[in-house]
């Protein structure tokens, strides 16, 4: 529910109008270095209304950590982080209290409960995203002892995408774009697709790119818990995610095996197709993922709907929306991608009984 | 690991060329009806050697019950099926026990567990889809009794794509295909496709459209077990799968909200792009789900690959190889989606203070 | 490892010298009348500080409900609570900062984990059960709804045992009790047996005993969720829990079955040895529970023990410690009864298709 | 449910008088030697029919391993084992169909499940226990390479009970023994109990004593997967057992802390009060168990109860049963502890990032 991982396990809550939001990370290993200037600095990427690309709705997004650190170091007790929520404009939401937001959750959550916080979109808000991210800023902060990064960013808005290869992505550049774009070239052209979704009173669709590098071969857990099934899991769970590929994808359905295999020469794969995942274990190879963010279905233009009693409607929303939530989805995805990798290593410490003996020492 | 579910839980065991594959279905709810000849003709369905489109290897997947019915209905308690491997044929395995296929698990395997079972995959094959299959029968047996309906099949192979629209797909055509086309004037084609791979000892991808009919809005379990993110959990870890989208997928990354959003009017939605999912929960319209599977890696050409000991080595297969994987694939996409949903129904029953004094009745 | 319970599952944190300790309730229904009144009042209850009869540390023990309820009622999203600490004198540890306290958690904590929050007992803390408590109050708000009541007291401190049979046990006066006495007539005794101990700079064992009222026969989740395996779990669970018994326990083992069994005429039980449950699933009559608790470990008096270098030392405590840790175990033996109760009242749910359908409607 | 376990996970299955009794092991790392010879003569030892102090059905529990095992060693793949049932008399229990015999699960299994399997209690029968014994088996070939070990006895029979203190029980001696006497002194006397229940158609209660060696500081995952809260888990969760102790158990709660806290001297400690177990974590001192079994419901003296449909009725059993269920519950009681330390120490190797590093050279 409520609770993602298997070892490393994070539990978060809270509403987007609500007290506060936060998170409570479970078998967090002691003795790693806490780097709360980490924590904060991947909150802030995340940040809501930092540019015109994002909503404005104001928020420090500050994480105050409650427990399980102590004199700078993880204890291996539960590391609770809590972050208030402080610019909520719940006035913004009254003249939808009882109507359904056409491709929201409004409709699904009152289906399911019986009761909601309209307020925001409740627990349904992409601002519970801040919680996945401090959750997967300290996975970074094992994973950093074991060389591996994760790295996201932007490679398609709109039907703008990028035609370069996965190994031409510039994740320099896009830490600094303000879209995280990944083809320089493209950046402009993206900015200029929200640009228009803002002008028109829409919004629109964004794709995202992620690598794992420094993986070693041999973590994942087969048969249901195996890396792509667990990365498709973590990914797809995000908001407005509709598409996850592995590697090559879709592509590699629309080829023959000659050209899809990945052949391997002086103990190097010649290509890498299967995206660095073997039967769900890491194969050695980079890991690479692609994400696909529908459109913020919150947009400014009238809309056809119905209400709670089942009557016709018309939406018109006021409130402050991403109109490309895919953006700030770059951040999410590297937050989730740490989350599962960082688990997929710790399970590995049962695969064998080498293993296991070397860890009992 | 090797249980999948939370509340309608399956286990699976066995490897390709062991004695037996089967499965453990634990929490499938007492009382409903045991249809055995349901779950043959499912196993039939994906069973082997039936056609030049699969592999040849002979089993008659014959499913025996050991316990959890009686008198012909389920009793609440573990019901498990066992299977017995019939036609190994393990000697085709010994040119490659110190090597690793390309693009097989082969490789990841051995990296993880210092041991495998070279022969036909160990537990890496195709084959332990079977016990997917025999699961998901049961989760139908249940679903059946609350009008659920789940269908796949084939609407790409290779390169050769269907243009209809989804709700144009024809089912009641797939279920008599010998390659599950969806597309009744692409099934030629579709068979020409694997026929050239045949030829050319090669290998082809395909790809699965599965729909969900019947499903109430309510289910699914916010925020680490959504819908979408156990219906991509399921199919990604199905072997040899490369991509999932929900719904209009990929195509809604690249819209604007305005023509991505799905109006109500009447009570009724005035398009599906969400496929039937709204932030994590079904909302009532049909659920569609597209599935990409690789082309087997198993391919009769010579290959440059390395050994264990890290040797360059070329790799020629013997044994019967499915040309296209993604054909019987369909009918194990089926089986997940019946296992997701059957499952969703069941944690839901937990949602609210109305449903769960409705059953402690 | 930090979270309890399969359906209503709890995930706690802190620790006892830490900015604040806490639970998320995950799974918690929607639809619940939220009372924050009996929160406060089983946090109060449970709270030091009271009475000489418990530690002298001060806190409020003031709950804030972060997250999961809107309009007074839970909306089936994560109940998130915080309880910020007060009252630290984390001074009074300096002198045990290297040693191993005997029979307290440092020398296991650190064997485990290579560091520890040695300021009062960091997470192993007594502290650590207001959470707990918390927790058991919102599963007590939803048991109201099924007219489940859970209530504990103390039967025995030292050797001062009640020979009162369990039907005659007072749990009105235990309520208004300073130390939760059962048996009104040994109150003075039992306090006599603390205050010994606290002349004598030294503590005392008790002993609790619980009594569940209102379940139906039928919950309790064979095999390994039984329902006894789950009070066992829980009630082992609390601090200084070194025993458990279900019915009557220990004298079950001593007798012959002609006297154990519970005959049934006129469909009531003649006797309840059983305490409750049969098989591991509730048979209707009241389950009773008696839990154990060791004498607090933390006394004044000098003991041997040894630092953690290996060194002989002799550890005298500083600080506030409660002289009998049972007394207060009474309040947390009915918060983890009522969690487990709840849970299993939730997983029944799903136990048979009868039951599904109603739900489902 | 049936699933025990949180990385070395077992699932069983199976009825009394179904076709087959069994379990798969998920988890179990690769490369262990496994010891089918060992498997079998654990086995062994809780099998029916070998004297007249336990039942007299005749079963061969002749244990076939299906999968995960490859040339003599495991593989990191679930290990599925299987015991077909051979020796049902089903027709013994043709007169209680609607009956539910005293003190036995079937009156909680029909209100839960509105249906069961009433021939030799179906999934509810001690038969079910086989399947432990032989998961067990294999968590103790793991356990071997840590020079882990764990041995049960029988310490009471009835109102006999050893005086002996635990550290002079003699497992030697309880191996050999028909009834696994830990006191060479009391064997007769237990012996003499059981025959007069024999004669006289009752059955009789008994308590069993485990110890396990070797384990090392630091196992046991807090704070709701401590170490003795698992145990008491495992233990509890045996059919007919009533009662669990840790270390010294009561005797701690009617003790003062000077007398019950184990000091510690030239890196020992100087009692065992604790059972081996600190805050939930092991001390490294021996673990010590006791665990107290009901006698068998199942007794040949007419007894009042009732029917499903609430009538008042007579129960007089046929059939075979054991007169003392804790004599063979002694192996049980091993099977499980070993289930449990085993599943600690590969929890453990995630505790800290020291631990994690080695594993994952």
């Amino acid at each position: 529910m409520n609770t993602f991982g298997t070892r490393l396990k994070i539990t978060t809550f809270g509403e987007s109008h609500g007290k506060a939001i936060g998170c409570v990370i479970d078998g967090f290993p002691a003795g790693v270095r806490i780097d709360e200037a980490f924590l904060q600095s991947e909150l802030d990427k995340r940040k809501p209304g930092t540019s015109k690309f994002s909503t404005q709705r104001k928020e420090s997004d500050k994480a105050e950590i409650l427990s399980g650190t102590f004199e700078g170091f993880s204890m291996g007790t539960p590391i609770a982080v809590v972050i208030f929520n402080e610019n909520q404009h719940s006035k913004d939401y009254d003249n939808i209290k009882d109507l359904f937001r056409p491709s929201h959750g409004d409709l699904s959550y009152f289906a399911k409960y019986g009761i909601r916080d309209y307020r925001g979109g409740g627990r349904a808000s992409a601002r519970e995203s801040a919680a996945r991210v401090a959750a997967g800023a300290f996975a970074q902060m094992l994973l950093a002892e074991f060389n591996i990064s994760v790295k996201s960013g932007v490679f398609a808005i709109g039907k703008v995408q990028s035609e370069l290869e996965s190994k031409d992505f510039d994740f320099e550049f896009a830490d600094k774009s303000e879209v995280f774009a990944l083809d320089k070239a493209l950046e402009a052209s993206f900015k200029e697709q929200i640009t228009q979704a803002l002008r028109t009173k829409d919004s629109v669709g964004a794709a995202v790119f992620t690598r794992i590098s420094g993986v070693k071969a041999g973590l994942g857990e087969p048969l249901y818990d195996k890396l792509d099934s667990k990365f498709a899991h973590a990914l797809m769970g995000i908001n407005a995610v509709k598409a996850v590929e592995i590697g090559a994808g879709i592509r590699s359905s629309q080829s023959f095996g000659s050209q899809n295999n990945d052949r391997i020469k002086d103990q190097q794969f010649l290509s890498n197709h299967a995206g660095g995942i073997l039967a769900g274990i890491s194969s050695g190879a980079d890991i690479e993922l692609r994400t696909y963010f529908k459109p913020t279905p919150s947009i400014f233009l009238a809309q056809e709907t119905m209400d709670k009693f089942g009557n016709n409607a018309i939406c018109e929303l006021k409130g402050r929306h991403d109109p490309c939530v895919g953006v700030r989805g770059s951040v999410i995805c590297s937050a989730m991608a740490r989350l599962v990798i960082a688990d997929a290593l710790m399970l590995n410490a049962n695969a064998s009984l080498a293993r296991l003996k070397k860890a009992y020492e």
